[in-house]
């Protein structure tokens, strides 16, 4: 991989800075990016035009000289670090060491991601060392424009999302509707909320056993592990549960409610993320949740087919905001303190992080070719549920392509 | 679960400051821990000693309220973030409303984590609110000391562990020696360096086919998987491989070389973690391996038996270097730059980070009752491989109990 970054080269030039700092572990995505380097503790990376450095522990040294993307590795003890944390205890001892790092590759200033830690900071700034966070996501826009490379790793990642989207709909698919007493595992007792009193006490089971959001969620999981994708949080949310964006859902699933599923896995090789929703009835959706299903399928039409080079990320969050509001439903954008209908924004970046830069939101600037966003438009109401769903797409010089192959169908 | 925050309180009022201010999302563990909510983006807690309150995005209000540990839940919204995001973009409209919030909440100085980020700690201090990262450790060292609560959450997630490392132990107990050219997958393709010449062209097979690094970490990830826990990183490295403590391992297994076996899950219910490491020969180990192995359980020994109350993290990691140096053989402690022997520290803090306090290092402070640590001796060089035995330990009013069920045997 080989990302152009010029733009961050630019930022340093203009604002007379000598570097790019950045003190964090690898699941920090900037970090990971410009070391090329996974480790799980906080090491130290200096990108400059000419050179990329790394500051590390004897036990990262040998690794950091094999797998990192820097041609200039050091170690802590590189600068007397043990002798200096006996003297002035390990916190000070680091920043002398940074700053003695920094001063041997003529770096006095440094910009740094708008995250950098504070304590380490304030050190510099004490040892003269100017650190500035840069506030204008040059690093994060330099990674929202996806490489080839980095586009087919997210379509890999996507392919394992797929297997993990069938696994689960098999299992509904299996299921069976019963009365709840007739099930191991009694549904309901963990539920509350409106939705419920709609299916009664019947259940969702499969081999006897009442279908919970845990079990689909483990099925999911374990299909992405055996697709080379690790687990983040993955949500299996029914009945009101699923009318809370972020509620993950808990217990078992109801017949008849609609059923979101998120799953967003990260490649373990790659890092790279995928992302897709789908929401299903198993049994008979209500009028509200069928005209919400086709309204949230026709403004994802919509907001995928507006996709293209110059378009802002706004514009796109407008248009799933008018098929809403054309509906008469609410949004943010008609009420930003509104608790139901369209509450949150149309998408995001997708790449190292799951959520990243672009947004399409109402602060979503123009497009680029190579930008991975997902298109998530979606309704809530704890009084009915919620329906969500999501694609991904990778911007093209000319337009768009959904990288995205799972069909799109309520009842299940 | 109820922790004992007085030092923090204590703290606040030394230091004259009005409250803790915590800006992450809830992987950050004192977010979590203060907050007592989990939430994928950054989200803001402010600590006093008489409330905790939080402020989110409409997203997750409604969850807020429900679920976190908070007595005070903000939006945005409530402070005309969009307005101001229009007027001065996201961020300097973000620092508003902080900076108004806690006005509102009669706050203008406060602690942070030492790795607050420093982009909104600026713009904070641009406001007039005094924000100074806490050095001392107190909410680090608090989150240290376990409840009974806490305690258990380990020993589930230990529990899951040990299940995780049966399964790995049974399927190279499984495993034949076969020539590489006899198994699918062909051996040694992937694999350099030292040690590989002791094997030939042999390797473990199961099944006929070539037992991996990869294939046994997916053996321990869908055991763990079904017993509740997250993945992090999980090791399983042989021969030059396993001479690097960080070496996650990859490609075939080899017989009469050393297999490191490093398992730390974290629940995915509590977020608490475990952490234990075996090494396995498959075949016969040489004399030297022999020889690491016992001096190194004879370390984990000492180590544990030496743990109490009063006793420093700093010198429960000199009775390791101790054995080690009298057996002629390389530390840290003897050579800082040494790249073979023991080469990283005895032991570091289990909790909702996998790493934390206390350390048990050249800097470690005195053990207190509730502290969890893993004690891991270990013996490193690429030209024979590495050795390392990880027990996790919590110390208690009298002495240590030991939370690691698992046999400690070399050949399998």
């Amino acid at each position: 991989m080989d990302p152009d970054l010029s733009p961050l080269d630019e930022y340093l030039d203009e604002g007379g800075l000598d570097g790019y700092l950045v003190d964090a572990d690898s699941s920090e995505s900037t970090q990971r990016y410009l070391s090329g380097f996974d480790a799980p503790d906080p090491f130290v990376t200096l990108y400059t035009p000419e050179t990329t450095a790394l500051l590390v522990s004897a036990l990262e040294y040998g690794r950091a000289n094999r797998q990192s993307r820097a041609d200039d590795v050091s170690r802590l003890a590189d600068y007397d670090y043990r002798s200096l944390a006996g003297e002035h205890g390990p916190r000070a001892a680091k920043a002398r060491v940074v700053a003695a790092w920094l001063d041997d590759r003529g770096v006095d200033s440094v910009a740094t991601p708008e995250r950098f830690p504070l304590g380490p900071a304030d050190r510099l700034r004490e040892r003269g060392v100017s650190v500035a966070p840069e506030t204008e996501d040059v690093v994060t826009e330099v990674r929202a424009r996806k490489t080839d490379e980095e586009i087919e790793h997210v379509r890999a990642a996507q392919r394992a999302n797929e297997a993990a989207m069938d696994a689960a709909a098999d299992l509904l698919r299996e299921a069976e509707v019963v009365e709840a007493g007739g099930a191991k595992g009694g549904a309901g007792n963990e539920r509350d909320g409106a939705g419920e009193s709609d299916a009664g006490d019947r259940a969702l089971a499969v081999d006897g056993d009442v279908l919970t959001s845990e079990r689909v969620r483990e099925e999911i999981e374990v299909t992405l592990l055996r697709h080379g994708c690790a687990l983040d949080e993955t949500i299996v949310a029914c009945g009101s549960d699923a009318a809370d964006p972020h509620d993950r859902g808990s217990g078992p699933l109801r017949p008849d409610e609609p059923i979101i599923v998120d799953i967003f896995p990260r490649s373990k090789e790659t890092k790279y993320h995928a992302d897709m929703t789908r929401t299903f009835v198993k049994g008979e959706p209500t009028d509200t949740i069928r005209e919400w299903f086709d309204l949230t399928h026709e403004a994802l039409v919509a907001a995928v087919d507006a996709i293209e080079p110059g378009v802002t990320g706004a514009a796109v969050h407008d248009i799933v905001c008018d098929v809403y509001e054309d509906a008469g439903l609410p949004t943010l954008r008609s009420d930003p303190k509104s608790e139901t209908g369209f509450i949150h924004s149309t998408g995001h970046g997708v790449g190292l992080d799951v959520h990243e830069l672009p947004r399409l939101s109402p602060d979503g600037d123009e497009l680029q070719p190579g930008h991975v966003v997902t298109v998530e438009p979606g309704l809530y109401d704890p009084e009915v549920g919620g329906v969500r769903i999501e694609d991904l797409v990778v911007v093209t010089e000319d337009g768009s392509e959904n990288l995205t192959n799972q069909p799109i169908e309520l009842q299940i």
